[in-house]
């Protein structure tokens, strides 16, 4: 690992958790700033969005001024320096709206076309996750691993959706799911279900589409802590994500395979990428 | 409301507190108890299960000698004083032993058919969710709501399903969830989820089948929160259970009245059930 990685993610970290204690500070007075600001629950966990992006942004412009940025809110900086910083604020915004546990502040470094850093953290409980592309994953300071125990049929396997899904296709991978003697959980964090599969609790993951800021992180931690990931094209317009533990790869794979394609993504030929996986 | 409701609720939210703080300590222990013991996370699971059951059991033999109790652990205790406790001293084993945060202790009070009292203790977060019929429902001391801004299309609406659910009924019911513009929510513990929709979290909660140390709190509290529930049969065999907001109610209704027929519960005459529902 170079300097230049170890730096910002030491960086990263710290902004991350900066970051998640300023959105907890939101998430705990959201009643009070509702009526304060004669603003709808949405308005404020927008604005904690735009006030998190805001100062980690602000974190990563007065160390490293030529990185680019790719942030949820803010849209894209450029820079030349070829690191890339991908941000997601607050990711699990209905949770957060609801008053649910289920949000995290993401942050991820990609250098090239690869993610070589990443930052998952969750104020409420005070974990952080993080990885290292080629050094590990690790959950607060202590390495974390997928379980190597877990199979399709003996953990819980994350399904993602969102209003942009086809409901035919996650329905007929939920049913395969169970089919095959397995169980779904969706608490609507993406980036918090991805780093509970790196931490050993989630079996696996998968979402027919995936923002960039939602899962570079995470699919980074999961292939650190020993699992296995279909590769993520770095591309601003998302990607579909499947990632487990070791032992659930190929079944969730033959699951997906066989659901109704997705019609909202239709240029995922998703099918063929899990006859072929080329996960790591 | 009665001094023998009363006493007895109280009890009940003491013995949920103190086995909750024992399920704790198993929890944040399970590592270095698998290893000790040289037993399965299964195994540890398990005994904690049993040993917090049989706190609370103790607790109410003390007090109440000639109640009634129905535990998922230990079964059946009969009594003539009228009164049943029904207690579910983990429920989420699943999450518990992947280290998830999802799992709780249940303690329900029922009088003749109705369920008077309710205790859902959250050990984690502190939280202690309560109900007592006709009087109100509670989030520790603070009364507790379920939303009245909820509607199918701007909540989390969580599903309930276990190995014994059809897969074909679960996913249809996902899929019609979608269609009509929700999104799907699970995390493991159906009474944690239930409690949720009592405090504004969730939208709704539907499973197909649950047992009754799984709902009868969950579903008191929804009631007594101003949600709607479908009437739940106090029946050691479960029941189906459909429980919202009162917003969520009728839509939802109609979306599990469209999916296919749950084979796994071919009594449950559910759709007749979900053409003329009788909520409250």
């Amino acid at each position: 690992m170079t300097d230049a990685i170890q730096s910002r993610f030491d960086l990263a970290r710290q902004l991350a958790t900066e970051g998640g204690a300023l959105a907890l500070s939101h998430f705990q007075n959201r009643d009070r700033l509702v009526i304060e600001a004669k603003a709808s629950p949405q308005d404020i966990v927008s604005r904690a969005d735009r006030e998190v992006e805001d100062l980690i942004r602000a974190g990563i412009l007065a160390a490293f001024p030529q990185d680019a940025i790719l942030g949820e809110e803010g849209g894209a900086q450029t820079g030349d320096s070829g690191f890339l910083w991908v941000i997601d604020p607050i990711d699990g915004t209905s949770p957060f709206l609801a008053g649910l546990p289920h949000w995290c502040v993401i942050i991820a470094l990609v250098q090239g076309d690869e993610t070589v850093a990443a930052v998952t953290a969750h104020p409420l409980s005070g974990e952080v996750f993080t990885a290292i592309r080629g050094q590990g994953a690790w959950l607060n300071d202590t390495p974390m691993r997928c379980d190597p125990a877990h199979r399709i049929t003996n953990s819980l396997v994350a399904i993602g959706a969102s209003h942009r899904t086809d409901p035919d296709h996650v329905s007929g991978v939920i049913s395969g799911l169970m089919q095959a003697g397995g169980i779904f959980y969706r608490n609507g964090s993406g980036g918090l279900m991805l780093a509970s599969v790196a931490a050993g609790r989630l079996g696996g993951y998968y979402e027919p589409h995936m923002n960039p800021w939602d899962c570079l992180a995470g699919a980074l931690m999961i292939t650190e802590a020993g699992g296995r990931a279909l590769p993520i094209g770095i591309d601003p317009e998302g990607d579909l994500v499947l990632a487990t533990a070791p032992g659930v790869f190929d079944d969730l794979c033959a699951v997906v395979a066989k659901a109704p394609p997705d019609q909202n993504n239709p240029d995922q030929n998703y099918q063929a990428r899990m006859r072929t996986p080329s996960g790591s």
